[in-house]
């Protein structure tokens, strides 16, 4: 059952981690050697010829038979964050994979090259920032990057070296100029909708666009049992007032998610009045402008709560990206797949970021979501179904097909 | 200006710390020796005999001119928070010696004799406990306390031996069987009502009994990208509306204070919705069933709260002491004395403790209030002006003087 080895196969590749016990493998780590040479022998089974390009993203190269036809790029990828769990990347991958050795054991060749890519880096957990590896692929890489450090103070520039790709010839990674099909990628949905609503997979139609502030209140802190409630400036309930806007604004608006992750308060002893509080927002929409309106109603809530409790107010904005739209040909030919095997036609925007943020730069693409078990994503408990799983191969199976159709 | 005189001496006093550059002077320290051999000095040269009794409490006499009369005491405690003030305690310790000087200067003999007492411990800054003097004098002072450990692993019995006390025969500093007239305690405000009402002084009618709880509510953590708000489980914002509605309470119910002090979210990072999240809470009210009716009213709304979003929710009681009434007929006299100078009659409630709690179970007990700049207390910029000291000075000596009429 392929959907079962697929499902084997990243339990197998959730070993390979640079701490006993539980899987972290980070950009450009021995661990990351590891997985790229047991997937590039996966590759290698399914027939494919394998290489590691100039950022360390792993590439398995499956030829087509007519050579002016170009290349349909398929993937996901490797690294992992912290603790984390089997599936969120590595099923991409390894879905590809089983796709090529499908059409291989059912002797199909297609007009168009077929290229596997184990990307390098998403999650950014070494150098905090994330799509290393397909940022490098997409010829959209920025040199300055070369240049952070992680914890132990080495560089991207020297982590790639020791890896063996070539940091000073990262442009040898790009695929720009190419003549390409597109990206299809195959991933976990990382939450609970598909689940709610009874289907194993959905075609994504964006990626949302993301903004990440930190609003900070200033008040008066005093002693809890001898200020009288009328005489506080209490930056806490400044705070609480401005969380409930948040939930608010995300109920309202169809389509918006807005979280207050982290909170604090300040002096943050029981017995004195908080002279100071602080928030952190994140406001996700895959239409850029409902999300800068929802933002920019957030941020008039918080000076309006401050100004009708006479506090100060700053808001530090820390990201700001837009949405992704992805490709609607690639889309529409995802979802004709997934009507031919008779299967509810679920739509959903991403919330999170994936590598088909990047490699959007590069050329069209398209993602498709798996059901996972209770929306668990970025834990040990990270689970899917090989069933699921066997829907998403049929799905890519019919996309690709359809392609060279 | 004897006013003056006594800020001066407290400025003096606050000279004399552990920590350079602060006041810090916790109980039974080197520090505490030196200061009351400061204030033992000047209280001889007052006229009293001078002692330290077995609790490390300095103890100033001046006998009175009838054996059977009594004795009056009058006092406050000589340690502090970490990083203090210079007034918090200091300043009812050397009123009251400014207060035998004046009597003395003008050669006053009362009929009862005339104690100052300089506690030893009322902050508990050392071992967390506070009253450890003031106990000992009330003859409460819980023998299991003496094997308390500060944070170099020094008992209480061990500090209170090197530092020349008695801990086992702390039943010497009692004055639990002698005929006492009363305790009576200058101390300043630690709030900003007396600024707000344009008052030096203030008589205090009752110290308020105090509840902590710490609440927990319990959600479920997810992706701030990928779950919708309606599927979502989000403690912050149980929490936020808690923090909302100990601020209503407060609001609602005259004399309530009610504060939520620290705050947090798990896992606490802006990408993630919280799982979980934790409040205290601190409720104080002079009348101890409007206080409990108040504690219960929010306990059963951080239920509410818990149920309608499918949150568990515990509530950890952490503290509850019972409010502690002064003396109506002590209060009287302080009252009197402050109409005879034809102020304004501002009683308040006390809403932080005093070492008057502990003592209230010896004696009837009386406190003054004094104005401090901006509320501010429990830092080093508490500040009085040498004015409203005069006139707490004044009020002191009227009160002294009835009791002898």
């Amino acid at each position: 059952m392929p959907g079962e080895q697929v499902v084997r196969r990243c339990r197998e590749l959730a070993r390979i981690s640079e701490e006993d016990g539980r899987l972290t493998r980070r950009f450009a780590t021995p661990a990351m050697a590891r997985a790229n040479a047991l997937v590039g022998r996966w590759m290698a089974e399914a027939g494919m010829a394998v290489r590691v390009d100039a950022a360390g993203n792993l590439v398995g190269h499956l030829p087509g038979s007519e050579p002016g036809a170009g290349t349909l790029l398929l993937g996901s990828h490797l690294d992992t964050v912290r603790d984390a769990g089997a599936f969120d990347g590595s099923l991409g991958v390894l879905a590809a994979v089983a796709c090529v050795a499908r059409l291989r054991a059912e002797d199909v060749t297609l007009p168009f090259a077929l290229d596997v890519l184990g990307f390098s880096d998403e999650e950014g957990l070494r150098y905090g920032t994330a799509y290393l590896g397909s940022r490098a692929v997409a010829g959209t890489f920025d040199p300055t990057a070369l240049e952070l450090s992680d914890e132990d103070d080495v560089t991207v520039r020297d982590a790639l070296a020791a890896f063996g790709g070539e940091p000073d010839a990262l442009e040898c990674a790009s695929r720009r100029g190419e003549r390409l099909l597109g990206y299809c990628e195959v991933h976990i949905e990382q939450g609970p909708v598909l689940e709610q609503r009874d289907a194993p997979v959905a075609v994504v139609g964006a990626i949302a666009g993301a903004t990440r502030a930190e609003v900070r209140f200033t008040g008066r802190a005093g002693h809890a049992g001898t200020v009288p409630m009328e005489l506080r400036r209490d930056a806490a309930c400044a705070l609480a007032e401005l969380v409930l806007a948040v939930e608010a604004a995300g109920r309202t608006e169809p389509g918006l998610v807005a979280t207050v992750g982290r909170l604090s308060a300040q002096p943050g002893a029981p017995n004195v009045v908080p002279g100071e509080a602080l928030a952190s927002l994140d406001v996700r929409h895959p239409d850029d402008t409902v999300r800068a309106a929802a933002v920019g109603g957030l941020r008039a809530r918080a000076n309006a709560i401050a100004a009708a409790r006479g506090l100060g107010v700053t808001w530090d904005g820390r990201l700001d990206t837009p949405g992704v739209a992805m490709d609607p040909w690639l889309s529409e030919g995802l979802s004709d797949a997934v009507a031919v095997l008779g299967l509810p036609a679920v739509r959903l925007a991403s919330g999170a970021g994936h590598d088909a943020v990047a490699l959007s730069a590069l050329t069209g693409t398209a993602m498709l979501f798996v059901r996972c078990a209770g929306g668990v994503s970025h834990h040990p408990d990270e689970s899917v179904e090989a069933g699921d799983v066997a829907v998403a191969l049929d799905v890519l199976d019919g996309f690709v097909r359809s392609l060279a159709g």
